[in-house]
């Protein structure tokens, strides 16, 4: 298997591409292919040694950065990393690919390069979330800003298909997030989105609210791209916000600093449930071959994590499950 | 100073209101107007000694409870509590009312029997939230879930208001809800709202994210109702979901109890900054008078904080400036 990783994107390139390819390339059973400048890519693995029948680099000059406008960097700039990594993975050169880029470019190339399965009207980022349950998908969480509801069914077929394969998880629940739980309870769209939810071929239990993404209380959660975004967001923010009031418990003085060290394996612990680098990246649902985009803020773990999730991704049948059982949505709405 | 309490609101009732009544008729100089089966409330009051003068019962046979349609249980339950306080407050029987139960039907008795300013749109329901830096308010927090891009504008004028006389902010900064910070970032709505933000009477910073609500970048979070009690929601389940884990960290073996008497007043600092009860109710603003939704899981420590609000909120300009803010408004969309 090989796997596509633009090695230019993120706030960590390509240092941290690199070195999780390393490690992938030793413990994963995957050959990676590393896009970007040459010259770059060749001193940072110039710092360890590695497997070099698994390693191979293809050439890109251009990089796009998260500040510039996606779809036009992705037209105008045909040699950056994540075009020409999607390009590749079009043509067959690789099973999946991954970058930690511009989110905008990953989704313009997946969509333009990569293309979309048939039947799928539009591709949905879904982003892993941690919950008192454990892992949660939260799907669109930010491709598509305007949905309708035929969006919103095929998001839950899509997101339940890979909960399904990848994490193991045996009929996944389905919530639509709402403002209550009661059936009549929502905006314009999740209220004509209830009914079709209801005929998909998924496991849905109704209505949720904010409260039920920590709760755990459904495997995936469906919204559009605007509000999905918004819940991304603010459960990262608060994220940051609390591990460092419940740091700061531990800095204040001697006596606080010797607490840390009775409760450090609770504290570790709690660490890794708000982690996000636990949780891989966030694959791109509904493009012919898998595309994931990983955290821009991560590092060469949170990268092999990601990594390490597309080659779940490519053994598994995620992407024939969601041919299959979409264009079975889409002959049942022709009854 | 009068507050009408709806005393047969919330899952505490009549417990908490009558308690934080007690309290508050004795540390706040204010009076207090308990509302509800007058039975119960004496029998709850019978357990303390209370300043007599201060604290008066109007009965109210009916109790609408969470289970029921607001609109229908206001309008067919003429004799409910929290109609009766609505009612009084109209009638000018006291100054500023406060409900812990049903939200929905503390909306319509605020829109329909105290009634809209002139000028405003639409009331909304302003939380504040914890933050990195303060207490921040949400308006909308789920009064209405769909809005037009002129209530966003009011929602910015009357949430300014209200954090510079209640919290004294001085010039307080406005963030549009968004999925970027981009000005072009947004769905339709906050699109069509930034540039009416921009022209508003107000210190408007621009698109915020979902991360700057725990971050505190903005000290007014403007956004319509749905995506609001998504919002809050979201920020109170994981709240709880926290606050379970690290208590948990010092529960487990004798070990982290121990390491637990060393940060016990870092704990307690981290726990009061996560816990609504110190941050009193969340006002309706754009009401003629002053109305306060408490969280239905109000105890009589949270009901006093409402109340001592509620008294703020009626000492201070926060229905003048809203009135004469409006109508500037309204004059200037005229020109």
């Amino acid at each position: 298997m090989k796997i596509i990783i633009d090695a230019m994107g993120g706030d960590h390139a390509p240092s941290a591409p690199v070195r999780a390819a390393v490690r992938a390339a030793d413990e994963l059973d995957v050959e990676i292919i590393l896009v970007g400048r040459t010259e770059d890519i060749e001193r940072e693995l110039s710092e360890s040694s590695y497997n070099k029948e698994r390693i191979s680099i293809v050439h890109a000059d251009d990089v796009i950065s998260n500040h510039e406008e996606p779809a036009k960097a992705v037209r105008s700039k045909k040699n950056a990393s994540v075009v020409v990594a999607a390009r590749m993975l079009s043509d067959g050169e690789g099973d999946a690919m991954l970058s930690m880029g511009n989110t905008g470019a990953l989704l313009a190339s997946g969509l333009l390069t990569v293309g979309r399965i048939k039947g799928v009207i539009r591709p949905a980022l879904a982003t892993l979330l941690p919950s008192a349950k454990g892992p949660k998908m939260l799907i669109d969480a930010g491709a598509n800003t305007n949905c309708k509801p035929e969006n919103l069914a095929q998001f839950a077929v899509m997101g339940s298909i890979y909960m399904k394969n990848v994490l193991g998880i045996k009929d996944p629940t389905v919530g639509l997030m709402s403002n209550g739980e009661e059936e009549g309870k929502g905006d314009e769209l999740t209220k004509a989105s209830f009914p079709l939810l209801k005929a998909a071929p998924v496991n849905f239990i109704g209505n949720i609210e904010g409260r039920d993404v920590m709760e755990g209380s459904a495997d995936v959660i469906v919204c559009d791209g605007f509000v999905g975004n918004v819940i991304l967001k603010t459960v990262e923010g608060m994220g940051h916000v609390v591990s460092d009031k419940v740091k700061g418990i531990f800095t204040n003085g001697l006596f606080t600093k010797l607490g840390a060290l009775f409760v450090m394996n609770g504290l570790k612990e709690f660490k890794r449930t708000m982690d996000y680098r636990e949780y891989g990246g966030a694959p791109l649902l509904g493009t012919k071959k898998p595309v994931i985009k990983g955290h821009g803020s991560s590092d060469a773990k949170a990268v092999f994590s990601a990594i390490n999730q597309a080659k779940k991704f490519v053994e598994t049948s995620v992407i024939d499950d969601i041919v299959n059982n979409i264009s079975g949505m889409e002959e049942k709405s022709h009854d």
